[in-house]
């Protein structure tokens, strides 16, 4: 099949010598429609010939018979986007884009129909005119992963970068990073980087920026607006706000979840609310109470150790507690516990090996750091209701508050990495990026 | 400290030789109250006075100067709440109530101020006496667990009773549990009751009955409705719809989660909506398909075999692969994967020795069914978008669809435990008890 059209297409392209790239008119019943001829996606129907317009947007047409395809003019070898230098305009604020990759930076493979990486942001923002018009741009390509591949190396990375052109006076910075670990490196930038002093915006994207449905546009024109006008002195992802464009939202780094795998709104404060809202005209309108971007030139540091060795186990019925062994086995030094509801553990009395808690008191007493979460994502865990949950904090473990697991697991690593064991055990429920949260009355649980 | 009284109320309880479960009358500021002295709860403030008034509320009178507390009666020995025997009325439909624990069955202790859990379901009954003029009630004594430590032999022994009695002619059964994992129950009891032909309600609560705050009474109340009242032939999940008294969801058992640790409208529908509305008056409302009640007396069955040898294992940056090598040798039989986004696993470029692909090959290679699902919860997986998505289909790991990890778990072992392994491989992608729904446009990744 050429280019994943189906083969009724196919065969009509290879015949009137059409290749994905060329300039084409196609009539249909309709109207008549003049574009580049695109690739199909990759999944979807395949009976859909798609066209890029000048105004940049894809449309489909559906195939039938009757419809009238010619070509316009070709393409010279491989097609590609034209290029847009971006100007520096002294009356804008300068703010620093960093690089990372992720399905904002993907187009669709001209040749397999699958989706490639871009290697040139370039070749993203000259797709953004609304970006010349908000602040100037300074790029930095520090890599182009697919967001599942990130690791601590790579935080560390872009921790060094912010922290740089931070400290050379930038006064904020879009970091483009795909949404599948988004919020764990939104983490992980919120802990590593101290006394930050300027937005730090991560964005990306639900769908790629070559598609008519993509939300990388309005992402970064939000995210730019946000880097440029708010004196929000936090590291935040700011993601569409509903499944419609126009407006987003900024949230803090270590609330932010990926709760979607598809939705344009995947991105959700958990046990928080937005630091603010914020359009694509540019007009924010702050939802909370946030760090402001402080007088002076404080210098930011970049903390970048990470200890590797740290695990998260999801405890469920019938969850075998022996994965504790394997892990003091394998030398870990901290273990984050996804428990149930307020923070349990299985003891299990009717199937005595499955009972966590005696593994979890080794554990501890192996010099183990076991923090203690709820995989209920929202709310509060607490040691004290019932009669478990004081077994558990008996064991040593440390019942986490409102930490999401994967913001504990991030935080725990972070402090392994960067103090001793003393001050990481004092430290994991003490709060440094606003990943706790005080408690209210509505927390306790009293006779009322 | 007397009762968890601070030491002022505790001292002039002792003078007065108060003790909890006397009938007292408190004069403050705010009037003169009368009822049953109780303990204080176990957190939160240890200067508030709890009285259990006639109307069956707990109310809280907070200490101050001046008080004024005066024993009206005792109580000979130790203080329990009056039994009721529920009366047998022709004219209403009987339903069995399955009993298991829970907090809903859980009180304050008297000595301790703990909570501690009822053996006896009848002195939760008498405490709703709604229930009399909604149906007549069998009462199955199962056990008296906390829901943090069901097993597989608990899900067994709830689905024999269930199936027993509903092959007994039973209209309706109501289970109570505890809330932690109530929703893993569910999903289990929903494979295991093959042609469940009655409404299956599981219900709990997020405070213990003797508190004011309780959630306990309109649960059962809603939930009882839903066993009497509704043509549901499903199991679900029915507890409070908002954080408010009054309106309940009943929730597929299949598409439950608990979402927060202590808000009573905890559980929510994952990829999906409620199958109706229920208030405590009994008026329901559809806001679903669902499977009716058939006309005849089918059967039902229950299929307890459960494979425990199921892993749960969620996928993070820089998680480590090797954890698989631990499952082989461990003899599992299933893993299933909380992968990130559309169900990705790490092929982690920059750490070679943290690219899960290999690891998930051979654990296939090994004869394991591996499942994948996305830690989103929201949304479903997706095999083809991404190249690093077909490197995992690729391995002969199974996507499946918008299950959620904890389903996807429970159904696995389900599978495991009843078919043999080609039969299992084939069923984990086909929809049993709606925890797989159809795929509709929206979940297609096509170009607009």
């Amino acid at each position: 099949m050429l280019f994943m059209y189906n083969e009724e297409i196919a065969s009509l392209f290879t015949n009137l010598e059409i290749r994905v790239g060329d300039r084409v008119k196609v009539t249909s019943a309709d109207g008549t429609f003049e574009g580049i001829l695109m690739p199909r996606a990759e999944v979807g129907r395949n009976d859909i010939i798609v066209i890029k317009r000048t105004d940049g947007y894809n449309m489909g047409i559906r195939y039938a018979k009757g419809i009238k395809i010619e070509k316009v003019s070709g393409t010279k070898g491989a097609f590609s986007f034209p290029k847009v230098e971006m100007s520096h305009d002294r009356s804008l604020k300068t703010i620093n884009m960093l690089y990372t990759g992720g399905t904002i930076g993907s187009k669709i493979d001209y040749v397999t129909g699958g989706v490639y990486m871009l290697t040139k942001p370039e070749e993203l923002l000259a797709e953004v005119p609304e970006l010349h018009g908000i602040a100037n741009m300074e790029i930095s390509n520090l890599m182009s992963i697919a967001s599942e591949d990130m690791t601590y190396k790579e935080w560390i990375r872009i921790a060094q970068e912010a922290a740089a052109v931070l400290n050379k006076g930038s006064e904020g910075i879009v970091i483009t990073h795909g949404t599948d670990t988004m919020h764990y490196t939104a983490a992980a930038l919120s802990f590593m980087l101290e006394g930050v002093n300027a937005p730090v915006v991560l964005t990306g994207a639900q769908r790629s920026s070559d598609r008519g449905s993509s939300d990388a546009f309005s992402n970064l024109i939000c995210s730019s607006h946000i880097a440029t006008k708010s004196n929000i002195a936090e590291v935040g992802i700011c993601m569409h706000s509903t499944s419609s464009d126009g407006q987003n939202i900024f949230i803090r780094g270590t609330k932010a979840r990926k709760m979607h795998t598809s939705r344009r709104d995947a991105f959700r404060p958990i046990n928080s609310v937005p630091i603010c809202k914020v359009d694509t005209k540019g007009k924010i309108e702050y939802t909370s109470d946030y760090r402001h971007v402080g007088k002076g030139s404080k210098k930011v540091k970049a903390l970048t150790g990470f200890e590797p060795k740290v695990a998260l186990v999801k405890v469920h019925p019938n969850s075998n507690p022996d994965i504790i062994d394997y892990y003091i086995g394998m030398g870990y030094k901290g273990i984050v516990i996804e428990g149930t509801g307020l923070g349990h553990v299985p003891t299990s009395p009717s199937i005595k090996e499955l009972s966590w808690i005696g593994q979890i008191r080794k554990a501890v007493d192996s010099g183990i750091i076991v923090g203690v979460t709820s995989q209920c994502l929202y709310g509060r865990v607490h040691e004290n209701v019932y009669r478990n949950l004081r077994l558990l904090r008996g064991t040593g473990a440390i019942f986490c508050e409102d930490m999401m697991p994967e913001v504990a697991y991030v935080k725990l690593g972070f402090l392994l990495g960067n103090y001793n064991k003393k001050k990481a055990q004092e430290m994991l429920n003490v709060n440094i990026a606003g990943e706790i949260t005080q408690r209210t009355r509505f927390d306790e649980f009293e006779v009322e």
